[in-house]
């Protein structure tokens, strides 16, 4: 089993958990928490392969991706019961699952010989595309959307990184590094309220209709 | 003509008669209201058809669903003007497209070679995601994400006794008793409210942000 | 540089801008604005793309694309900061998008050997699905979906014009009838509330759940 491989289950369990701790958020029942954190886990990852014209998808080529998500859900369930998780729980499995999923975004798409800009963007999207789904699913702004914290810079910032070491220095060592950088950005963002500037449209010179 | 093919079209028109009703509700224009009645008829199909890498996807394929859903679209318009539809008009014609898309997608999934979670999996995703396409144009929270009467479990239910049927006895037999399934624990759930346990997150432990 | 490319590349331009001023209305953060720049613009071609099976899709085939995004998003940003944009200004950016995107997805479709209808519904779907991700992801209803004047059906109306004109006169001088026919109707029914008869739905006969 490839790295690569191992990267992409880790996050489709972690972006499960994630998926089923906001379904818990909004008290939906047992088969929404599992459709919530399907689209969670697969999201990203599914519309990566679509645009790449990568077929079977990941989790039709490989349905062990699905067992692991049905798992992580009913898990989180049975857990959350009995020991309600910890504040910013739902955080910091985000955190990873934008990490696994940005950097094997990444990496696939440099496989496929896509060139930087392009790996960056199937990257990021890869690891926030899950997540903005399961946000419009449950209505609500999607996190990339919001002002705060930054989030989708995260991703972009860890991706450049992974390029430009994986240059110089072993792709899987780049890869832990990149994703370690996209896991700490994102945690110390959400904990120091790390933002970057806002744009604000002035009042048009005109009333605008 | 197939007997998918005639399961596939006539999901395809009362599908087209639920997006026409659901955008009346909301007071749409005309062509809001096409606009409405083809997304409903076609988002689940069309999701099918990109993720199993059919091409081109049946309504390319064949533009006579294009046309059954126009005609459908307007016949409810014409139709609603005179005799305003009866109550739960938008209900019953709802679980009967779940009903036959859900099946119309395992079968095609099944044609396909794949294995039972996903063929159970495609049904349900071709029978749900046109009506959360339409949900989420309309500003509506999808119904597969809201408390409530069950509505994807009876997809899954339908769609796995169909599975298992298909080994024992002929398969449109099967196909039919599938969808019975569908559209009567549907039509139940609404009357009787049936639902299934919720998840509702206890307090964390700390405070979240 | 065949005159597709250029309309489409022109469309890339004006839609970034759009996406960008929605974005400034939004006050999100220069991520944020990129994001919806981008999004608003490949959208609909990307879209296209994969409804047609074309891969791959326009901005994965020619990265230009993307930097034409960034430098329009970025100078939307640094204009708008000295010189509040004239009102209307997203709406005229957006009419423009929407005539472009417009013809350039229903030539696409021709090209493809499709017939009539598919390619009204391609142009269409082309030109206003990158503006549907953008309300949909910052949590607008959207455009297509309200009352209000005519949007679609300017688009319907250019495409199916552009259709009957190429058989008579040379292909890109309908093109560019088509284009203008579509922005002058979206912005006459800015200007004079030109709308299409709305549908509602009178009372159910019984009451409704």
């Amino acid at each position: 089993m490839s790295f690569l491989r191992i990267l992409e289950m880790l996050g489709v369990a972690v972006f499960a958990i994630s998926g089923a701790l906001a379904a818990g958020r909004k008290s939906l029942d047992l088969v929404g928490v599992v459709i919530t954190a399907t689209v969670t886990a697969i999201g990203g990852g599914t519309l990566r392969d679509v645009l790449l014209d990568r077929h079977p998808v990941f989790w039709i080529a490989d349905t062990a991706n699905l067992w692991v998500i049905f798992a992580a859900a009913l898990g989180t369930v049975i857990y959350s019961r009995r020991w309600p998780p910890p504040a910013r729980s739902l955080a910091v499995a985000d955190a990873l699952g934008l990490a696994l999923f940005t950097i094997s975004g990444a990496q696939i798409a440099q496989a496929a010989g896509l060139g930087g800009v392009v790996v960056v963007i199937m990257g990021t999207l890869t690891g926030v595309a899950g997540g903005v789904i399961r946000d419009v699913l449950t209505a609500e702004i999607p996190m990339i959307m919001r002002r705060g914290p930054i989030y989708a810079t995260a991703c972009i910032a860890g991706a450049a990184l992974y390029l430009l070491l994986e240059m110089v220095i072993p792709r899987d060592v780049a890869a832990v590094v990149g994703m370690a950088c996209i896991a700490a950005l994102r945690l110390a963002a959400i904990l120091w309220e790390l933002t970057i500037p806002v744009f604000t449209l002035g009042e048009p010179r005109n009333r605008e209709r």
